[in-house]
């Protein structure tokens, strides 16, 4: 029996087996072992090498290719993706060709890879034009985000915050196991990784007794989260169902959002989080398709209430992702301070879409939305320092002897992430981001 | 003594005194008594005719004059504007190019419209290319807004808001009187006034008691606000002083950010609204400059906390502009339900940013903020149905006989602004939209 997954879906093209992702397929370009990106991933990106301007590219291996020489050298033609959409400095312009097209140049590029065909692995010069080492590539912002908006959606996450600031026996707020929670973040200050970020200042009630003061933020944090990243959107007035929802998703990143704990918890009742959290937010360069991760799609978590109708979903909601998140302290070596699970969630993608767009909220080609932390069942899989070291009660020591409440001026925040099964590793690369000194 | 403001700032060509807002002056085209646009006011909006292509206009009475073409014809040549950026479909070229050259540009329309200035005056060709009657003119959402920020910077709205839902004898919560509370909101539901909404579908919670149901909002609400539209912006990682922030900031115009009360209700804890405010916001299509509202500031509120330093303002920080509320039902004659007026604001536009950005948060040319909803502190003042009718116990009767608590379906709500001094009047002319029913 294949392995090839497939899609449930109203539209005819979208019920097809997926041919990029066979399983048997091995590509000309050398993929060394564990690699994140064997040829049934073929993400997207924008890169550039030696200051020419970023465009498209994908990756095999540790091999990048530039989708826009690809497409102005020909291969790409019967895709139905005009050449030029490739060359733009961001994706927008491909996403808003929809899921049917982005599925076609994907079996193209898995098919012009596959070991057997000569057509561009035995042209030496198209190669010279196509080809790069990852090293080599400056990777960038791969979509102009219109709107971003972040979730609230790991039951485990919500439990353990509404425990420490709340209350424990009622831990989840009314509205949680009813909808997806969530709120409105910061579009322009979302940034790709690599990008450092200095720790914000901001306005503090350190003394519940006394006036808040101004500083720098103490309680500087990260969020381990997946992003999403919409393909098409619908007009104002239109709502996308949750059963039509994943052909408007292009794909999925991972997603670190920042925040600053101490600035939160001052300024955020009754509105929601503020400037805690919009000084930053920092995604990975490689969009994998949600085509690629639908082998490793499981079953959605339990529902502990009803969920009403719109809000039903009929394939398996959630998808199986191993996530890690690594400190590197300034001239250190990186470690593992958590391992979880994209499984964690108890609201699918799907269902945050169909959401977010029941009122008739309008989204584009480009929007993100974000999972929301994501945290495990145990101490060791939770996705924040908050979490992690429990408000500060339980300090992380590193290798080097250093303990970690929260982050320190120097850190490397590292997030990775892929899915495995049967042989075939889909993987994300990382989101790493270094925590710089205040401004002040 | 003149009249004409000036611009305290650490610009040499800030300090000078703006021209365009001479009261003495006169335009040779008509400008009927109470217009909202005499010579003073040079406001700037998107506007087509005849299905042309969107493009710059600006308006003086009844005339909508087209900026592309003023360019076009060479009349714009020393303002630093290079003529293409008035042919784009949004003023966000426009906004880049900065204060200095906002300026250049109002004062030289100013010029070439004064009553004895005759070089287009005396051109019917020229004229004929450059004027419209305003009931021509099909005007647009003026601007890409990048991100929206909605704030609540009214003392008397949060405390009505706080009575109502919370504890009179503790209305505001700490935090407020010590920074302007802000969340961010949708900005691709942003629309141009005109644009009719649909009543947002949505889950909600009538009975505390049983689980929560999906279908039309019921308590549909509209609320009076400002929204200030910035001109420049700042890379991430740095900040926009208070005392500079009025270089960024273009202007200002009217915005109704609609509220679905039931669906908030249920959504917003912990983490502030969501789907019950991003099925659309609406906005007066003419930007009215914050130049030329310089001579209507007056002092700030007085402050009932001390502030720190990053939030103390040197210039006046309120905007004295009257402004109504009005409730047209379908075939029905309009009539005022509320009259209020901008400087019933705690927080001023220059606050709003500083805090907005003093945490390293970026902000772009047409990104937009809003001042949250403006009441007044007496009850025929307040911003909102929720208020007016004191959610519900005190109905609205209109002149037909019908009562509002909330809005119906067929009402067409109507703001209306304008500042008035010594014989001049800037105006804002209407951001208008009509309730159209629910899409089950």
């Amino acid at each position: 029996m294949s392995r090839v997954s497939s899609l449930t879906s109203n539209k005819n093209h979208m019920s097809q087996a997926i041919k990029a992702n066979d399983p048997n397929r091995r590509s000309w370009v050398d993929v060394p072992a564990n690699s994140d990106f064997p040829i049934q991933n073929i993400p997207f990106g924008i890169f550039s090498t030696d200051g020419t301007a970023p465009r498209t590219a994908t990756i095999i291996g540790d091999t990048v290719i530039d989708l826009s020489a690809l497409a102005r050298l020909g291969y790409l033609s019967d895709t139905g993706a005009a050449a030029d959409v490739f060359s733009t400095s961001t994706l927008n312009a491909f996403l808003e060709l929809g899921k049917a097209t982005w599925r076609a140049v994907r079996d193209r590029i898995s098919d012009i890879f596959e070991a057997d065909n000569g057509e561009l692995r035995d042209n030496s010069d198209h190669k010279a034009q196509v080809l790069s080492p990852a090293h080599a590539a400056q990777m960038y912002l791969p979509v102009q985000v219109g709107d971003y908006t972040d979730f609230y959606a790991s039951k485990e996450h919500a439990t353990n915050v509404g425990t420490m600031f709340r209350d424990p026996a009622n831990a989840l707020l009314p509205n949680w196991l009813h909808l997806p929670v969530g709120y409105h973040g910061r579009a322009s200050s979302i940034v790709v990784s690599g990008t450092p970020l200095h720790r914000p200042m901001g306005q503090t009630r350190p003394d519940p007794e006394q006036p808040p003061v101004f500083g720098p933020c103490r309680l500087f944090d990260f969020e381990l989260e997946m992003g999403y990243v919409l393909g098409q959107g619908k007009p104002l007035g239109h709502r996308i169902g949750v059963n039509e929802a994943s052909d408007y998703i292009f794909g999925v990143t991972l997603f670190n959002d920042w925040s600053a704990r101490d600035i939160q918890k001052w300024e955020y009742v009754p509105l929601g989080p503020f400037l805690g959290k919009n000084f930053g937010s920092s995604m990975s360069p490689w969009i994998v398709t949600l085509d690629a991760l639908e082998p490793f799609r499981i079953p959605a978590q339990e529902r502990l209430k009803p969920i009403l109708p719109y809000l039903q979903q009929e394939k398996d909601g959630n998808i199986d992702v191993n996530l890690s998140v690594l400190i590197q302290p300034e001239g250190g070596e990186e470690e593992v301070i958590s391992r979880s699970n994209f499984k964690y969630m108890y609201w699918s993608a799907e269902q945050m879409l169909a959401h977010h767009t029941v009122n008739g909220c309008n989204v584009k080609a480009g929007d993100m939305f974000a999972s929301g932390t994501i945290s495990g069942p145990t101490p060791d899989s939770y996705g924040s320092m908050l979490e992690l070291c429990w408000r500060g009660t339980k300090p992380i020591t590193l290798k080097d002897g250093s303990e970690r409440k929260f982050l320190k001026d120097g850190d490397t925040l590292i997030l990775r992430g892929h899915a495995e099964k049967d042989g075939i590793r889909i993987g994300f690369g990382e989101v790493n981001g270094q925590v710089l000194p205040a401004i002040q």
